[in-house]
């Protein structure tokens, strides 16, 4: 049945919201796809909710197509099973909590690993039961600190998750690989650009995983790729130690550089002072900087860690962070200072920094940091720096830790420089291994009648964020341009003027474009005028307008395509057909 | 793509599982449905997840038939709406509450009567816009005290909700009308026996309201008809004022009747010691009971009432309470009675009860009392009683309340007889007016300019009960027995034995059933015995069954009903066509 403009619960509006941000969820408001019913929570229209459809089908039929089965659990779970995999603590308060009547505690669930594994546990025993791929389509819920992009981050958001059930590593690698392949097609028929990133999989105790992120400036995520094909989020980065290099610096030797506390300072100070010999500025990549963290263990203890790293450059928290899990980084109080005298703050070094040194305090070094490379950096007395410091000649460190923020050029993996962009996770591959199944005691028996853990992946695609993100991608100034694939209809059909041999003319091409399979949105509204139809059209946009109106009595209609914004006549008797081309002919191509 | 047993996420039970009570329930669980995930929480496993699906299908076209566009709201909401409705408290510990990260309260969603008239208070404005009829399939929440019954009453549920928005009443009546219509037509094609009867509205404000009940001993609701076709559930049933007899008493007399406080004692001591003149004996149905309860205001309050009915008969709370709403019946207690000293515990009569008495406690009488009949009751002093007291000549009240639970052949409203019977609610449909409306704020413009309240009505089917309901109506000593339309497959095909031409030719015929559009699921375990396969489709029940086996050797395939148990064999040539006429003869005769 065709949507009616005249009784579709749609009120277009002309004036962005004041609740959004992002280009795209404005005009997802503006053209009545959806609506907001508190933060970060969101009220899916008519036209939305075709769309939301359309994006559902997708993934299920590439779901469907690797033997996964669709099932659904609820929404609102018990603690238990999440106190076992200790996720009830470490989702902190991104985790919605509530009580039930009888006090028990509950929860909304952000994503279901334990009760899949639960469930599966009640009803297989043997390796016979395995491989099996399990998935839903669902509500899921995070509490969002700043819920501000829309639905491309919500607090209520569905999401396709999916769990495999393995025997082994090698059994979990080809359901990887299906889901890795499924996912691909799905990404390929939304309709924005993607790329799939290595992504860390250290703090969920898995052995690989791969996100794929829309490539977008209104990303969160930072990637890097080089022209090789290497992709990865900055938190799985590995970028080479860098080269030893031979030593050319004279000895050491301590000078006096007073209120030099900060990077800035100690280079002008350095210039101005202690020029150098060869001619050239001292610049801040010639010191070397030693940042002071708190480690914060699950256990509730605290442990000081320093990181040497160039003066150039700073710690990526994030990057970091991966390295240290499941600690979490805490900044280096006033009062830790207090407990470490040793260590004259702005003026740190490393001789007072190390597990064998006077303060204790482990300490690495970024991979930047090349063997037999002299630095200025601190004396550990206030007022006083260290010139013509080498490293492994002068001084030494606890290891090295991948921790300075990646810039553009810096060398990957591969040895070839690095771009960096930023994107938005729209699927998640992930090789969870045992974890869960040895928390909750998944077993089965193998071939030998031996019980083994079950090898677990889970898998997710944000369903209303591909909503959110393919609006974002797919617009122009006036209005959204949807991929025909998931636009919320083939064809809108917009009847102007008000002769009724055109509304007459258009309910019958309405009922010939259904009768031939489409999907039509007619705007069929008598008392508006056709500037606002247009506009509307433009708005909403579907990919192909049929406009009806004058040109009807020299017996031609206007066919529109929204995104190029190409109008030509065409005879009226041909509509239908000229529509069904341009509809099937895309889609084909595709 | 068929489904096939070797690899379905499935695992057929042979016992009974320990929490389900309600036959349809266990089998559900048995036959690998649902399984429960914690009280009053499902999770829907492969078959089940079809099944629903097929009921979520019917639904939706129904209402998308009648006009009404779907749409989604958030299942998380905000408090602030259900604050201004005043449902925030009223819904009591039904409510599922929780605290988002800045402790602002939200709720889970039990109806969304005030979401859905926020937002078209924020998109509509005029007379112009409406009619509008929207719904939504989705999650809903009540934390029931006592979950016990499977999905028929569970704590996270699916309901089909719908909201109408007229601009007065007769324009409620026409959307109220379509809906029951729909509901209608929907209630028709799921495969249980139903009665559509009047429901109390008055607690909700509104002016009508019907309940389409099944019919059920499983149910919770009574509900009673006559022979015309009048039903109503209890709590709506006004039954007459019983007429008024002549007076054949002679005057009222207070008799000793030591030791007997209850109606049992004081029956028998009137028989032993003050038998009738007529001879005939003193039954319950000659006392008059006088039963005290507290009223609970919302605003805190408590305010005592006495109600007057037969001792033959019993106070139904239910009842009362609707009449009382939206003040809550508690017990009359101990405390109470101190409070009230005039009132003799056991022999409380009419002398003291009444406004205008001495305890000054409101007191009524259930429509059963006859003005002129004479009863025996308490005399308002330890040990005594009153006889031959005659309503009307001797004692009055402060008027009539529908009070006493309804007996088989009652008179009703129509003046006929009433059969009791017991129903489960699976469909409302409500005449809001403009409660919600009018607390919400939602006017319109009519045609004269002038602001109007939006006159609402909602309606609700609970799409889980109703996969329950059609369980508990279809089923046998074996196993389920789904009615075609909503059953996980067309039919079932059973391969068995070991012979590789039985699997290969079963393979061919699924395949081409699949062709014809017919839904498959094909067991093609390899090392089951036949005998655990067909009880295995037994259970699961889906109503065509194409067994091959050792007859495909003379050419033959065996086909059997699974609702009438009928077994015939057929050519294997003709299986497909065979198949084919089995459903869809039974769903063109539906």
């Amino acid at each position: 049945m065709a949507l009616r403009m005249s009784t579709l619960f749609l009120r277009t509006l002309r004036e962005d919201p004041a609740d959004a941000e992002l280009p795209g969820h404005k005009l997802l408001v503006r053209a009545g796809y959806i609506r907001r019913a508190a933060p970060g929570i969101y009220t899916w229209l008519p036209l939305g909710l075709k769309v939301r459809a359309k994006v559902e089908a997708i993934i299920r039929e590439e779901m469907d197509a690797i033997g996964a089965q669709e099932v659904q659990f609820p929404a609102l779970l018990p603690r238990e099973p999440y106190e076992a995999s200790n996720r009830w603590t470490e989702y902190g308060p991104n985790l919605f909590r509530l009580k039930d009547r009888r006090d028990n505690d509950m929860l909304l669930g952000p994503t279901h690993e334990e009760m899949f594994c639960l469930t599966v546990k009640d009803m297989y025993s043997s390796y016979k039961d395995l491989p099996l791929s399990l998935y839903q389509i669902q509500n899921k819920y995070r509490d969002e600190a700043r819920p501000r992009a829309g639905i491309l981050r919500g607090r209520e958001f569905i999401m396709k998750d999916s769990y495999s059930f393995d025997i082994n590593e090698a059994g979990l690698q080809k359901s990887y690989d299906a889901h890795r392949d499924a996912y691909t097609k799905i990404f390929n028929r939304l309709g924005f650009e993607y790329v799939i990133v290595h992504a860390d999989a250290g703090a969920m105790g898995g052995s690989a995983s791969e996100e794929f992120l829309a490539v977008s400036d209104l990303g969160e995520d930072t990637f890097v790729r080089d022209d090789a094909g290497y992709a990865a989020n900055v938190e799985a980065v590995e970028v080479p130690q860098a080269p030893a290099v031979e030593v050319t610096a004279g000895p050491a030797h301590v000078e006096d550089t007073p209120d030099t506390p900060t990077i800035e300072t100690l280079v002008a100070a350095l210039n101005a002072n202690h020029p150098r010999e060869d001619g050239r500025s001292w610049t801040a990549a010639d010191t070397l900087k030693n940042v002071l963290v708190m480690l914060a263990h699950p256990d509730g203890t605290r442990e000081p860690l320093a990181v040497g790293l160039p003066g150039d450059r700073e710690v990526d928290p994030k990057r970091l962070e991966t390295k240290v899990a499941p600690a979490e980084i805490e900044p280096f109080e006033e009062s830790d200072f207090k407990r470490y005298p040793m260590l004259a703050k702005g003026y740190i070094g490393p001789g007072v920094l190390g597990e064998e040194k006077a303060s204790g305090i482990r300490y690495l070094l970024d991979p930047s940091v090349a063997e037999g490379s002299a630095w200025v950096t601190g004396a550990d007395e206030h007022g006083k720096h260290v010139l013509d410091l080498v490293y492994g000649r002068d001084f030494t460190a606890d290891g090295t830790v991948q921790a300075a923020q990646l810039r553009e050029g810096d060398l990957g993996p591969n040895g070839r420089a690095l771009t960096l962009a930023r994107g938005v996770e729209m699927g998640h591959i992930f090789q969870l291994g045992t974890k869960y199944a040895e928390a909750l005691g998944l077993k089965v028996l193998d071939e030998n009648g031996k019980l083994v853990t079950v090898t677990m992946g889970s898998y997710g695609v944000g369903v209303t964020r591909a909503v959110g993100m393919i609006a974002e991608d797919n617009l122009d100034d006036i209005g959204l341009v949807w991929p025909r694939e998931v636009a919320p209809a083939d064809v809108h059909v917009v009847a102007t003027g008000k002769d009724d041999a055109v509304f007459l003319k258009a309910a019958e091409i309405v009922n010939e474009l259904e009768a031939q399979g489409l999907e039509v949105l007619y705007d069929d509204r008598l008392k508006v005028s056709p500037g606002v139809k247009f506009k509307d059209a433009e708005l909403i946009g579907v990919p192909t307008i049929l406009v009806l109106g004058k040109g009807l009595a020299d017996g031609t209609v206007e066919l529109k395509d929204r995104r190029s914004g190409e109008r030509r006549d065409v005879p009226v008797e041909g509509a239908v057909t000229e529509v069904l081309r341009e509809v099937k002919g895309e889609v084909a191509g595709a």
